[in-house]
């Protein structure tokens, strides 16, 4: 028998690992939206006698009976300062299929690359975006990324169930794969020389990936070198920089078909 | 001697409790940025030994002495959860001047009306798209709205400092004073018929104010009333929504000159 070379063996022990772990979502928000999912394992409901009277319709689809604690002595192993409302939920993480699923799946051909952004605030907002202006998927790296948790969940407000997240080993790779099946990476540069509309003129019908870098160290080099055009929202002035979250709807809306 | 009506005096009283308020700013940013502006009025300056010495720059123009503390013994009054970075910084709040001042001033004819937005993240975050995209103020109300805090000027990255945020009274009010300065007015609102791009199509040199509104209950039926139009952001699906900051930037982006 062939011996498997060892970065299928480590991909295969991550993916092991990957599902082995638990997700708590807390918030109203983000608990209806996951027990109105179908798609998504369902494993411990604790929930004040309240919350349960709010979550009433979505209990009575969600196939999960839950545990009623009282609101003075709620205890749900998450941190305490969660703004929880009385209702969290054990999950397991969603698994969205391969890279090539998710980017020649259904609607725009548009996709968000993200290089090391690891605010789950930020990725949170940035996969509500996705939704509403139309991506395929947000990708986000194995590592220095955010995990699914329960504050990305929240600040996802419920995106995080219909929107594809997915993390990739090496970003490099991801683009060159994406770039394979046709999309045009641009890379989200502030010192870039063209602007976003420019990069696009002509090109909207193309499918095409968005790469945008964490505040402060932006892309990686090789991440620079990968994409095929380096891109800039136009600023009017010489400080300031857009929140990254931000920086990605517009450039989503920018290259809109 | 003529009385002064009620609203006159109470505005005056506003205004004195306003200007007696004063803000913490915490964060090696927020801290370096408004030390380095001559017009913030700074009180009070606490820093651990490490954060002096990176902020020695902005210190040598700033003209308030530190008071140094122990890292393991750090008592600023300030949420014990903020990530202060060893910096905090007693400030009163800008004083812009008037709405006139500002909705007549310089830059892009652009500005930022927000109905009851009071997340001091989400404000941050429309303070630096304001700047970067350009808009000549941020206009909150008086009431129900972000106030000037540390958080909020943590997320804004520097823009606080920058761009101008004004907080009136009356939101609709405000809308009609605008109005009559020549601004045509667009309420954000996901139910509407037009699109913002076909809103503002062929009326790109005109002054445009955006009206946005909290996340769940948007704007206000006198809000809407009071706006010229109302616009949507065109989405790709039927679920989901824009981070009330990511709208604010696709918006701006939407009516750029």
């Amino acid at each position: 028998m062939v011996k498997k070379p060892k970065w299928v063996v480590e991909k295969e022990q991550a993916k092991k690992a990957g599902a082995a772990e638990t997700v708590w979502l807390f918030g109203l928000h983000a608990v209806r939206d996951a027990l109105l999912n179908p798609k998504r394992e369902k494993l411990r409901l604790i929930l004040t006698p309240n919350a349960a009277i709010k979550l009433e319709d979505a209990l009575a689809q969600a196939g999960i009976a839950p545990e009623i604690q009282d609101p003075r002595n709620f205890k749900a192993p998450i941190d305490p300062q969660s703004v929880h409302q009385g209702a969290v939920l054990e999950v397991k993480p969603l698994n969205w299929g391969s890279l090539e699923d998710v980017a020649l799946g259904e609607g725009p051909a548009r996709m968000i690359l993200l290089d090391r952004v690891s605010d789950p605030h930020n990725v949170g907002a940035i996969l509500r975006s996705a939704e509403v202006l139309g991506a395929r998927a947000v990708i986000g790296t194995r590592h220095h990324a955010a995990p699914e948790t329960g504050a990305l969940a929240k600040t996802a407000s419920g995106a995080l169930e219909r929107q594809p997240y997915l993390r990739e080993r090496n970003l490099s790779d991801t683009i060159i794969a994406v770039q394979k099946m046709g999309y045009l990476v641009l890379g989200l540069d502030g010192e870039a020389e063209e602007t976003i509309d420019q990069a696009v003129d002509g090109l909207r019908d193309r499918a095409i990936a968005l790469v945008l870098g964490a505040e402060g160290p932006g892309l990686r080099p090789k991440t620079k070198e990968t994409c095929d055009k380096l891109v800039k929202i136009p600023a009017m002035g010489t400080f300031g920089s857009l929140n990254v979250s931000n920086a990605a709807a517009v450039a989503l809306y920018a290259v809109r078909g």
